[in-house]
């Protein structure tokens, strides 16, 4: 008799019979006594369509009305959960996000959350009422309707569920589990059973596309145990903890992550002046390009060459920017990359164990793949390489680091 | 400088290309320096897309549920319209029913309002905003999303006219006006320029379907001018009024009103004893039959003939439940007939005018059309006739009474 929260995206509730599957989930838990809140986003392709529409009227949708538009996609879900359940002879009740009172702030298109109405909730599950609450969205002081963003349904099923204090908060994707790394690429990629949430985190920002950074965030935060698992089949998932396991075989790395949409940028021949770095990233902050990845390295002729990373669809634009750097600084020249990947290696077991790096650094160097780049923090190791290098480096770090599928 | 409510029902907002038109009629009306709230209805086809939507999910959608689903019909029209109305420079703010708390009671699927806060609009219109408002819904007590029921959009309209006060309530609709008669029957038919409430009740009840009975109803309550309009041409239309006329000139007959959808039911041979009708009627009450004309004749042999007339779509139900009735009070039996036509004159100069009935009577008979039962209110006649003299008799009383078009 546990109280769960299950949130269902897009692909689970994209027609009549899928919702009518996750029907058959919830009732399944209830019939084993647990108290479910059930949290849905829309129809997949319906959000798109109504920021379509939105298009339409206006190339800049202004963001309050957007809001109130685009939070009709989950309304509509939230209904015909409800009635699906109740046509089964399960009680149940749909709400809104500003119906449950998910309060946030009016930062429409990208609010956050600042309180929920726990006890109305509570109400309605101790009457023995599945609860279906939709995603994504909220409601301000002034009673105008917000989003909490892209993928915020992730969101709203963490923070409903640490203002339940539910026993687990359950993400329902197409997916069914975290992996070692992407099956696609190495196909002996396992799930795991547990990670830590700073792992996932790093996994997440690093281009493993399971769960919104957010609602990791939010759900290592007040300690909420999360659960990804598969909407189409059966099996466990893996389930994010706030421990690390107290198994003596942890494995050093749980898991490589990677990512193409990168773009390396170097700015030759920086005067070694003090503030170059600053004059250099200020003007693209100003332009609001994200950088992720930076390294400088000091040269011999009192010059030193500066090179950081930004998204694919910025390199363009930051290299714009770069240009004016380089003249008013007096720098040699800008040179954009756009053909390189990130490979990172990611385990909180990279705490207690010494020479990971090195480890990797000779897997690598084994296949002759030249290093371009190289970042760490306390449980991650990234490198930037060629990007056609970038499948055999994960295979060879993946074997390499003993994560392989034991052979059937 | 007026306070104007305009609304728009669902084929003026059938596609972005029909919102923008909305938006700029309702420019218009700003540019001339008028305060203008919209109520809109959802494109058309939306709601029933929804409710088919709900029928996959359940046979019989539970209400509560069917109102969160089909409100948001209106909620993507309110946003795109707002929408529209900003690009083009006008300052403008859209509300869900709930926002604008459209107090109801909690009869979801035909919710009756109770209180709107008008403060929170005139807030708006007093910072030069249009306020874009969602017809045919509103919010209970307890925080439910509830629907006014079908057409409920004009309801939405005629009670924030009269929240506000408003100088006039708009109408915007696909006909351009009330006319005397249908004008596909009678092609002489004439567009009113004003017709009363009362008048307008007896021609919405008796099959002129321009606007909800209970907008009408309302809007005479509470005095709120009314006027009809066409959203795609120009024109004045028809403002409904609570005064009648000052015009000498003020015709006896304002309308024809005519009724194909009814079918009669007579008993004959019922014995004739006190609480007959009581017997006969209640029953069909029992069953949910709404009942229209009733007539009954007393006859010669002690026993009478009760006819009465009720919706096509009932009479196969209502004449199971006569039979039986039959049966127990020893009546002779039951005849249907499905093929009748139901003729009103509409008018309150009938109020002064004697003699309207007998010239009734006397255009049908030149005519030879037969008269099959005759019901009679302060400002209406009806009669009831073949179905096939349906036309011929329209035709004939609207020259009869003088209303054909002046020949041009």
């Amino acid at each position: 008799m546990a109280l769960i929260v299950q949130k269902y995206g897009g692909t689970s509730v994209a027609n009549p019979d899928r919702i009518r599957n996750v029907a058959k989930r919830v009732e399944r838990f209830r019939d084993q006594g647990h108290d479910v809140v059930v949290v849905l986003s829309a129809m997949s392709g319906e959000t798109n369509r109504l920021i379509a529409l939105a298009k339409e009227m206006n190339e800049v949708p202004p963001p309050r009305e957007l809001d109130v538009l685009v939070t009709t996609g989950e309304q509509v879900t939230i209904a015909l959960l409800a009635m699906a359940l109740l046509k089964d002879g399960y009680d149940a009740i749909s709400f809104t996000g500003a119906q449950v009172r998910i309060l946030t702030d009016d930062a429409f298109g990208k609010a956050r959350i600042q309180a929920i109405d726990a006890d109305r909730i509570r109400g309605h599950l101790g009457k023995g009422r599945v609860v279906v609450v939709a995603g994504f969205q909220g409601v301000d002081e002034a009673g105008d309707i917000t989003t909490l963003g892209r993928g915020g349904s992730d969101t709203t099923a963490v923070a409903l569920a640490a203002a339940l204090k539910a026993d687990e908060c359950q993400i329902y994707t197409d997916v069914d589990g975290v992996y070692t790394t992407d099956p696609r690429v190495v196909p002996a990629a396992r799930r795991l059973e547990t990670i830590t949430f700073e792992e996932m985190l790093e996994l997440a920002s690093q281009g493993s596309k399971v769960l919104q950074i957010r609602s990791v965030e939010f759900a290592g935060k007040y300690n909420v145990p999360l659960r990804v698992l598969s909407s189409f089949g059966e099996g466990n998932g893996t389930l994010i903890t706030l421990e690390e396991g107290n198994n003596m075989e942890q494995p050093i790395i749980s898991g490589i992550a990677f990512n193409r949409d990168e773009g390396k940028l170097t700015l030759r021949g920086v005067p070694d002046i003090p503030g170059a770095a600053y004059k250099i990233l200020g003007p693209i902050g100003d332009a609001n390009i994200e950088v992720d990845m930076i390294v400088q390295n000091i040269g011999l002729d009192k010059t030193t060459d500066f090179t950081f990373t930004v998204h694919c669809n910025e390199i363009k634009k930051a290299q714009a920017v770069l240009e004016q750097v380089a003249k008013s600084i007096g720098a040699r020249e800008v040179v954009a990359n756009e053909r390189i990947a990130k490979v990172s290696l990611v385990g909180v077991g990279m705490r207690s164990h010494a020479g990971v790096a090195s480890r990797m650094f000779k897997i690598l160097a084994d296949e002759s793949i030249n290093i371009q780049m190289i970042s760490t923090s306390e449980i991650k190791i990234s490198v930037v390489i060629d990007e056609k290098y970038l499948e055999l480096a994960v295979k060879a770090l993946h074997t390499g680091f003993g994560l392989d599928k034991p052979a059937e």
